[in-house]
């Protein structure tokens, strides 16, 4: 039996290690990103119908894709509903994306660090990373590559970027535009957090900025609504769509039309705003909290900045040796406490800070306490 | 720009562009392999709750699989939850098995005719394709292709396959697994129809008599509880199991827990078995109700089999000339008809017969009448 190449550069996601252990009693998780339990909306489905049961269309539910142009219109996107592709979950849209424009060596420009199962696909499908961050964009220009190549896809999260929780300025994501712009690589933008925002900042993206480059845009209902219902959408500019639409189709025919009657009506109830808001409220509640926390427990430890939106705190250490963050994971499973360690982040682990992700949307007042308190005597033990 | 070489072996498959026009008023649809509307079971979710709409595990909810598991063990598969993956629909299964074991010039053994959908995806990533049919399975054994390869996966829908509607016999399902078991193909079988049996016959999996052969087998809930949920799974040899549950999870992340939810109430309710026999009588009596018009309508146009399961008759026409049954159905389509032409169906059209496939499970009986004398009326012109 022979695999094909691409398995060799499989890797198994600590994503998915970590989701199997979430459901163990008394764990204490800062490791996905999970919405709060409390955080759900009422859902009930009375007498589903025909069209929820039957077959449906690849691109996804009319309605449901007018109504995501329409709201993508307010963010300044002039799209159509013809542009819109639902998928299941914005997973797919990575998915999907790599199929259309990765080849083996096809250079990839990533943030550094960035969201793991990104990166785990573009290297799955053979890409060649270039890594950049909000700072190094103009060198993203012509020329990065060893063989004066530019890269081919630019895979960015500007707004409440996983892992770091940073959000690019006016000026980062007009340049970033520029760039593709001016070196023909198509922007790809992946935008699950916009939607919580806890301080005032630029959300537009970047994809409204773009002048003549090609662009995908992807966001999620998992982060506003509920990730078990697996859905998201990208939209494009129309010249990728119908090879985006066969790529959806060949991998599994159409999204779920039961999850995209729920996330419709959810989005068109009269008080979908106040839910939202009240959804934002309580988490920047959240994260002030475990803000303050981090002050009293980790101070001594590590730096970070408040995120102003999304759902991490992104830690570096204070550490003068070299720690692996994978290590001190394992040794707080022990006590029942979870968080992500930074490596994965990272196209390349040479020269990199070492770094820990806290996500606080998920864990009570409580559990942050006790856990951020025995990540504190881990870490005071592996720093000696 | 430049899109991944793959793409440039994309094309569009005529399933989507069937599924857009069945919705459109008046239209009389044997097109696609769609369940009846009165088929499905009422269904009703009160109060969605926190597991339901909470990020899950890649695998899939454990009480499901083990049902699976269970189930399997019926049709004679000794299997474990631990081999098994629920996916999005089994057209995800696909593209998974694809991505574990094709390269570009990976030879992949399929029927002639087979799933188009299918074909369609192992074409994408390159594979190169080597028909076989029920009764040329010795030819599988080494040195089939030019170059003295034999397939490195074998991919078979045994039980009323799609498009032929064929059931293979005991002999042939042996014969199957012994040629994989001698040449170290993967056998990867698909089997969606297996519980719409109308008649008696052998339905044992083929991998149920592999011996050392790696396996995969899949099935769907689509066929008999609704489409629209998107749900399927597969089960595999051991080996197989961690790559392509890492391969689920980098194409998305995990399959909707709400589909898994309802398909595993519905799955164990007290009803179940009787609700299935109902759906098989009421197909068959659609089957019946089919054959007799067809011989009514058109004896003398085509010939074919009644088929002892599944949802299709699969129509050879009595031609002299080559006719494309394309634009057979382009005419149809002027007329409100959809039926499904032959040709995509083979993996190479050079001296095969003119066919086409009529489904029989989504007309209603004046449907049935009405669309094929209308398409008795197209035949007779195009036959002239």
């Amino acid at each position: 039996m022979q695999f094909s190449t691409r398995v060799s550069r499989l890797r198994a996601s600590p994503i998915r290690e970590i989701l199997k252990v979430i459901d163990k009693p008394g764990m204490i998780s800062f490791a996905g990103g999970l919405p709060a339990a409390d955080s759900f909306p009422d859902l009930s489905v009375n007498g589903l119908n025909h069209k929820q049961l039957q077959y449906g269309a690849t691109e996804g539910e009319l309605e449901l894709r007018e109504h995501i142009a329409a709201d993508l219109a307010k963010r300044g996107m002039k799209v159509s509903a013809a542009q819109v592709l639902v998928l299941s979950g914005s997973q797919q849209g990575i998915d999907l994306v790599s199929k259309l424009m990765i080849d083996e060596a096809t250079p990839v420009a990533i943030e550094s660090p960035t969201y793991l199962a990104a990166l785990q696909v573009f290297t799955l499908f053979g890409a060649d990373t270039i890594a950049y961050t909000p700072n190094t964009i103009e060198q993203l220009r012509s020329g990065v590559t060893g063989d004066g190549r530019s890269p081919s896809l630019t895979y960015t999260i500007p707004t409440f970027q996983n892992p770091t929780g940073h959000c690019y300025t006016l000026e980062q994501r007009q340049a970033l535009a520029q760039v593709c712009d001016d070196n023909g690589s198509v922007l790809f933008e992946d935008d699950p957090y916009r939607a919580l925002a806890y301080d005032e900042c630029e959300r537009r993206p970047v994809c409204s900025f773009i002048k003549k480059a090609h662009w995908i845009y992807q966001s999620s209902f998992s982060k506003t609504l509920a990730p078990g219902l697996r859905l998201g959408y990208l939209v494009c500019s129309p010249d990728l769509y119908p090879a985006l639409c066969w790529l959806k189709q060949a991998a599994d025919l159409h999204s779920n039309r039961l999850s995209q009657y729920i996330v419709f009506s959810q989005l068109t109830d009269a008080c979908a705003q106040q839910r939202e808001a009240s959804l934002v409220d309580s988490y920047r509640s959240k994260r002030d909290l475990f803000a303050d926390a981090l002050t009293r427990h980790l101070h001594n430890h590590a730096s970070w900045e408040v995120p102003k939106g999304g759902l991490f705190f992104w830690l570096t250490l204070k550490t003068e040796t070299r720690i692996d963050s994978r290590e001190l994971l394992v040794e707080a499973l022990k006590h029942n406490v979870a968080f992500m360690p930074g490596e994965p982040f990272f196209p390349d682990n040479k020269d990199t800070p070492v770094c820990i992700r806290l996500n606080f949307s998920h864990a009570s007042e409580d559990q942050v306490e006790a856990g951020l308190r025995k990540i504190s005597e881990i870490l005071s033990a592996a720093m000696v």
